[in-house]
């Protein structure tokens, strides 16, 4: 394997094995893809083809048209959702969709993911959004694509920003979560299934359960992320 | 072991073992066989044997009117109901009964699997059948025989392919699952207790939690299974 | 380690360890036993040892009036439930006691486990009896004793026999389940905690799911226990 | 790694390894401590420092008022916690914070764990107090030592003594346990999310199950505890 993509390929590989490894998908579900903003071109998973049997040299790169610029295999299916947030969101260097049991429970019940603790307000201060499943006529159309703007317009309508929730549910399908490389998209993916698990048992104890306080979001917010950040080295 | 059919019994093994690895079955439940056209036979599990004893010679060879063909044990007790179906269903290769979690408590809550999202979706159009329990006559008579004629009737009175749902509850049961392989219907089996648990988890989160909407529903079969297909290699 | 009970504390340990291995017991809860009826003694696990520091030489023989007959470490606590059942039920061989998840969620809610699949029928054709938490004076006296005469006096006034229904969930505390042998009581609580499991899930997704019909029930039992039992070896 | 406090770090280290092992944590959440009562000081996880890359060495070493005694790396953000708890409670050797499953699910849900049964009883004969979350006013001030505070304010106020009550949920946060040593504390930490499960799924089956009685909360503690025990060796 001599190819210019080589180590994009690598990273790609080894954060969709990660993926598998973590519990996060079985069989060929689910899809990591890790950008190179120079080349303009990102590396995405091949359809279709089992965790188990996933090689380096498998891994397709694709450039934000959709043209595939290299590889001998048929890129997944989502390659389209890909492409469209890469473009859109110029920050991003990595994008992980999972078939994760607790995430994917919450978008099939069409619910946001309510901010109930700490562990949850360590990595963002929203509630996690579910976007509505799309409009007929855009399912009949350019679907994966459409799953793009599907994301951009949730994030838009409610004024999140995308380097600050790094992660979204689509209803009735499942998570997509980003970040600065491949590695932290799928890390955002394990927190997300966590404090979707978290939540969900909070409200099976507790039915009224109280959405966390402002000022305690905020106080763990900036403990991680703010400018007199305490947490990690 | 020089059998004409010791490769017919090997895979069998190999699926039997699967369903052990995928935390489908414990101790001595669940079976899976595999046919051979040709022959007009197919190779099933012993009858009460752990996983972790069984061997590739312990598999019993079977013909469709239930005559051992081939083995020195008492074949699966189920063993009526797969003869049933591979003379039913001229298409199927291999069949697989487990007692996995999730796919037993909605046989024994007696209601089909709501289809909620597209991982159940890609898999399958409709929601999964649980056939209601036999009628108490059927059980005194030929009780193996009659689960498969419970099965065909569930169906029938649906209007359902067995070639397209490839799946199916019994109420009070458990699930039954098949395909063109022994390692589909395995397959198969454990995409059923996916999808089982993930729909469980929605109703707990959200108790009117809406059904797929029905453009959803065709598009994600047709992607995958559709004649424009783009899903896979 | 030379006596003359060194096989059957090997059974004894070997039980205890599985006990372990199946995840039904963490730290040091948990005990299994293994009775010797030629020599009126029964091996059982020393109290308070973590399962990975168990050795077979630290099992302690006692006989049927609670006295220790060989070993260097102090029995179970829950010993003189052992002994009251090897001694009122002459012919069971082992006893297992665990604080498995769902056994001891379903003894805590102090319900009976409805049988209500064949998973459930293929051991035994009754519901799980939960016998009711102890009366103050009986608590205040000889604790363990009293355990044993509280399973007794339930399976009395029930009318169920001890060679048929396999296994008790004491109320608030947790299940006791025996057998044959010790390797069989250990197999009844993984199938307890597996059928405990699953009737739990099958009342949280129907509240009102029905009993297992007669027939039915009839018909598995028989099938693996009946004078024309077609199911094993 | 040549230090006064090698063996202190260890012990530290091997506490913290056990939460993960366990399945307490993921990633860098949560954090163990050790203390050394004769030199005032105690050692503590670095902050957001995955468990699979901690080594002994990098364990940090604090003196009761906060200062870093020895130690390249930046102590857990929870640290203030543990030093005031340490001061507070002369009698306690180490402290576990997880944000393990159960346990935060009934933080979150900010409810005390009810206790059902003997599994409880064998470890604390009260429930397992949700100190509620904290006022405007303080989380705005010193948040981690007035997380100190708010423990030590709901043991007060509801007259526990944290020799016999080793474990506290803080509302919206997580879980924090200690022990006499490191160890105990882990150990408490797991004890603690068995039982929190199990409350759990106690209420899941019956919503009114009813608190475990006193005369066996009694009896169950003081085998274990009491003047006369007969647990363990």
């Amino acid at each position: 394997m001599s190819s210019k993509y080589k180590t994009l390929k690598e990273e790609c590989y080894e954060a969709n094995m990660e993926l598998n490894a973590l519990g996060l998908v079985i069989y060929t579900f689910g899809n990591v893809s890790a950008v190179d903003r120079n080349d303009g071109v990102f590396a995405i998973k091949p359809s279709g083809v089992p965790y188990e049997n996933l090689r380096p040299e498998d891994i397709v790169i694709i450039d934000f048209e959709n043209n595939k610029i290299e590889g001998e295999m048929r890129p997944s299916s989502d390659t389209k959702t890909h492409a469209f947030l890469y473009k859109s969101w110029q920050h991003i260097g990595g994008i992980a969709h999972t078939h994760a049991m607790y995430s994917v429970a919450w978008a099939q019940a069409q619910m946001d993911i309510p901010i109930f603790g700490t562990t949850h307000a360590d990595h963002l201060t929203a509630d996690i959004p579910c976007a509505p499943p799309m409009k007929d006529e855009l399912i009949e159309g350019d679907y994966e694509h459409n799953t793009g703007i599907q994301i951009l317009n949730c994030f838009e309508e409610r004024g999140l920003s995308p380097s600050e929730v790094e992660m979204v549910l689509i209803g009735n399908h499942g998570p997509f979560a980003w970040g600065k490389t491949a590695a932290k998209a799928v890390y955002n993916s394990k927190v997300l299934e966590t404090v979707a698990q978290m939540a969900y048992l909070t409200l099976q104890i507790n039915p009224s359960a109280p959405r966390l306080k402002e000022s305690i979001i905020k106080k763990h917010y900036e403990r991680k992320h703010g400018k007199n950040a305490y947490y990690g080295q």
